[in-house]
């Protein structure tokens, strides 16, 4: 069916893009070569791994990928030697990104269902596929994770899984819903990333302690 | 019965205030509403998911628990609102904490318990299960986990737990156990803030360095 | 049979090293008791336990291996009270140290295998098992991987791990090839530290931020 392949064609693209954004992250950090290719593997399967650990989706899937493990071997390796070409297309990788978050939240959302758990839930784990990736990219790379502090990002994808289960709900369900969800995500991020548009950021002026608050 | 009405009140108290603690440290780093979100959840729910996944009791307890994960979310977005006010009760809170380490403790215990796993690693599944959730949250914070270097802390949940084995091998167990070994985790606390007790830190002069000290 | 023991001797004394090295390096970040001991065990078994939860083996293995735990704790106590002298055996401990990634990696590998995973999945596993106690007790002690950026630690691993697929494929495979494959990482990683070899690291001049490359 063609919307099958459509849907590996985004996930190609998707994992492709977050692992030029590992390595790219990770040269930017003056790695070396092995440490640029755990990058980008972890930015590309930590958050579908932390989501099947989290339900004993066991052991996780990457584990018998072997196509992804080698796209992202080779990603990674090209973004080393091509770095300053692949720079040079900011566009087109944001694009795919785009893609990538949309197609992993919704296939962790139909994974979550799958497993009977609620509709908060199932969006949570479709956020957390398509997201904490890239928080662990950031973890490892020692900086606080970036979707925590920049434009909508995982609000995208809450939205997105949010529609998933409006359509569901309608009682509109289709083959196209997927890509319907996708879209949404996507049109989310480019407006996001286009105004600048920010979550509101809370805190009082007597900020900055790394301290508990109310222990000392 | 009145006990388990009780138990469930401490596990409401300590669930809230370590999605305060959670907020509070995220907002004074400064991070978006989303990032909020993430820290007080993983706060609250960090200890208990580290458990369950190494002890192989999955899919994780959170994902099953709606009213945990509501009642996270609302003081999540409370302390984003009525942070001034919350910071001014913060020996209410540090007493709510103390009861919420008190009982996730011998809650991790009793787990560990009944899979049959022996006395030193059931206190450490009851100590990770109370603590963990700290360190998760300091490490996405991006800096070295608290407990590592402040007054007694996870000292008081181990303490706890042992009496818990100690009051079993004298044959006193009884349904004020729990009850007792909470107090002393939150007794110890108590001493441990007010007196500033911390553990021994044992370093040379030549500290300081990242690296491997005899690899260089 | 002595080779047995001879791999009882090796992962008594990587384990060893491995405690020594994490606690050695939290008391350079100045932990408390506990934040050294809770150092020195994720070293030793982090690796190991990152493995046994991606594949689902479930409890990991040391919540049933109590002489194991007690040699951490033994290790991490004796090197918070005898620290200076330690510190006068880099050589030692280094060897100790190699010789346990190296066991670590077969072992690690073995287990995979026995899985029915395939060579690549395979080898990843094992060098997962060597080096990622490593990495996390750099993520709590808050730094940079060292093994993403010094000289060959990881690669060691893969080439001893290849060799023994290696071995297996030319249909040598005996009960040496496990000491064969361990001394091939002992003796790059003593290549690797004497001639201070590392992996080339690439990175454009326009590096050095943190944020995502194309989307600001």
């Amino acid at each position: 069916m063609p919307e099958i392949d459509l849907l590996k064609i985004i996930n190609i693209l998707g994992t492709f893009s977050f692992a030029i954004s590992g390595a790219t992250m990770a040269m930017n950090k003056k790695l070396d070569a092995f440490g640029v290719l755990v990058i980008a593997f972890v930015t590309s399967i930590g958050g579908g791994t932390l989501r099947d650990v989290l339900i004993g989706n066991l052991p996780v899937g990457w584990l018998s990928s072997e196509r992804i493990l080698l796209l992202i071997f080779c990603t990674a390796v090209g973004t080393m030697f091509f770095d300053k070409y692949i720079r040079k297309l900011p566009t087109t990788l944001f694009l795919f990104d785009a893609m990538g978050i949309g197609l992993f939240t919704i296939a962790g959302v139909e994974i979550a269902e799958s497993k009977g758990f609620n509709i908060p839930v199932c969006i949570t784990l479709g956020t957390i596929t398509a997201c904490f990736g890239g928080v662990i990219r950031d973890v490892l790379l020692n900086h606080v994770p970036l979707i925590f502090r920049k434009e909508l990002y995982a609000t995208a994808c809450i939205a997105g899984a949010g529609v998933y289960f409006a359509i569901k709900a309608a009682g509109l369900y289709s083959e196209f819903t997927t890509f319907i969800c996708i879209g949404i995500i996507v049109a989310l991020r480019i407006l996001a990333v286009k105004y600048n548009i920010r979550l509101p950021a809370f805190y009082s002026p007597a900020s900055g302690k790394d301290d508990d608050p109310w222990e000392s």
